[in-house]
């Protein structure tokens, strides 16, 4: 996995080749964990490349930590091209037969969700945002927030809630999602409205974000001039309120563990669905 | 220097400062767009970094294209972690203030779709898959695929299904989704899986990817072991086998159009709910 030198015979070798550890789908991935002078690595790549050419690999992929930053131009004079980066590293990748590559895309949407909090006497918590589109207009708006990489999506709204309010609250469903596209650096958007139960009922706001929160009448709420005149807005609120009012089923999760281990939610209309096994 | 200068007073100030573009967050991003020499930059730099601060300025963003990798090393020399990369670019960007940042996050979700296609006969149309997890196997699986960057989740299914089998169809509800994480580089997934109605009957599969490709009658397809012991898969197949023979409503599409003049797709349950206006 790394470059480092274990014995004097391997030094040889160490110094034509980087190491490099195999992937299954015909490729490799070298992984950079010391310090290397730039012309050294040039010269090992390329001795390397040829190695893995004749081997019949496909993609080469070098992961270089930000700490290594002279490396990146030897690699891009290579023919790698960027695959993504994170704040602490870059990936490149290079696909080394004639045909067309079939290497995996980089992540394409960041994921955000709204929060439809209702208490028993049909008010909606509802915030005032410091930042932002909504800064300065005095709109009321549900409380909304980024899905971090990892995180589930009911759980992103529950702490969400938390963090701006004070409010607990549990998860009941999804009641729409909408996709929209070139948000942000060409990137995409998905962004899910949950509805959710409040467990508690004293805010106490977050004073970083939050400019003010309460709980407001929902027809209060959905008759606000903006919320009136643009139309997702309309529909978004539409839902939530047949939501409370009357008979709307979004979708619910149902959790399992999948074989290696990792647990999963799938998120569906539970009225209409029963599943296999409860958990 | 000694050539005749047309406007001494810009080119002192080019020499010295970074030609930067303010955005709407209280921050400037410099998008280099010609060769530069790495030392000339670095000083050019760190210039315009005190330039910067001395103007209350936050966050500060350098897209470098990949034809100029020599620049990486001296941004992050002066403080600049990476944010995100394309193939032909790199995004890096230094906070100015103490205060901790509040830059956007990166895309943290690919997103796939897996199509439920099922013509008047109970049949589902499935197929065997060159590679990946299924190769192999002798598993009949739905056609799935990656929905690209600015691509509609509902266009991504009648895509791939044509893609890969040839058939037309139209799409009609999205059944259900599933969220994974630390599926690939530590990204997390997202899997929607769709309904399409096909439009066309005749099978043209696609060579490249896909090893065969058939119409199963929707029993044997569920009743196959891998989708008997996969909790996951036996659930998912239970709601497109219960959408097929009874009831089940999923989430349906409704389009609007944003004040800025984008096309955005909403999903929701379109039996409990009726939108205030049809498109």
């Amino acid at each position: 996995m790394s470059t480092s030198i274990e014995k004097p015979e391997n030094e040889v070798q160490n110094i034509e080749l980087l190491s490099s550890v195999q992937d299954l789908h015909g490729g490799v991935t070298v992984e950079i964990k010391e310090p290397m002078d730039s012309k050294l690595f040039a010269s090992m790549l390329g001795t390397s490349l040829s190695h893995w050419r004749q081997q019949g690999k496909r993609g080469v992929w070098i992961k270089l930590p930000i700490e290594f930053s002279n490396l990146v131009e030897p690699a891009v004079k290579e023919g790698f091209r960027y695959h993504h980066a994170k704040s602490d590293y870059l990936m490149l990748v290079k696909w080394i037969p004639e045909t067309s590559d079939t290497l995996p895309a980089n992540a394409s949407h960041r994921v955000g969700i709204g929060a439809f909090v209702m208490n028993d006497k049909g008010e909606v918590l509802v915030v005032h945002e410091r930042n932002g589109r909504f800064k300065g207009t005095n709109v009321w708006k549900l409380p909304t927030g980024t899905v971090d990489e990892g995180e589930d999506i009911w759980t992103a709204a529950i702490r969400e809630v938390k963090e701006e309010t004070g409010i607990d609250t549990e998860f009941i469903e999804v009641l729409s999602f909408r996709q929209s596209h070139q948000s942000f650096f060409r990137k995409s958007d998905l962004f899910f409205v949950c509805m959710l139960r409040p467990r508690s009922f004293e805010i106490q706001k977050q004073d970083s974000e939050i400019e003010a929160a309460q709980w407001m009448r929902a027809e209060d709420y959905a008759a606000q001039p903006f919320n009136q005149k643009n139309e997702n807005f309309k529909n978004m609120d539409g839902i939530c309120l047949t939501k409370s009012e009357k008979d709307y089923t979004g979708f619910s999760t149902m959790s399992s563990t999948t074989s290696s281990g990792k647990r999963i939610y799938m998120y569906f209309n539970n009225r209409d669905f029963e599943p296999s096994e409860e958990h």
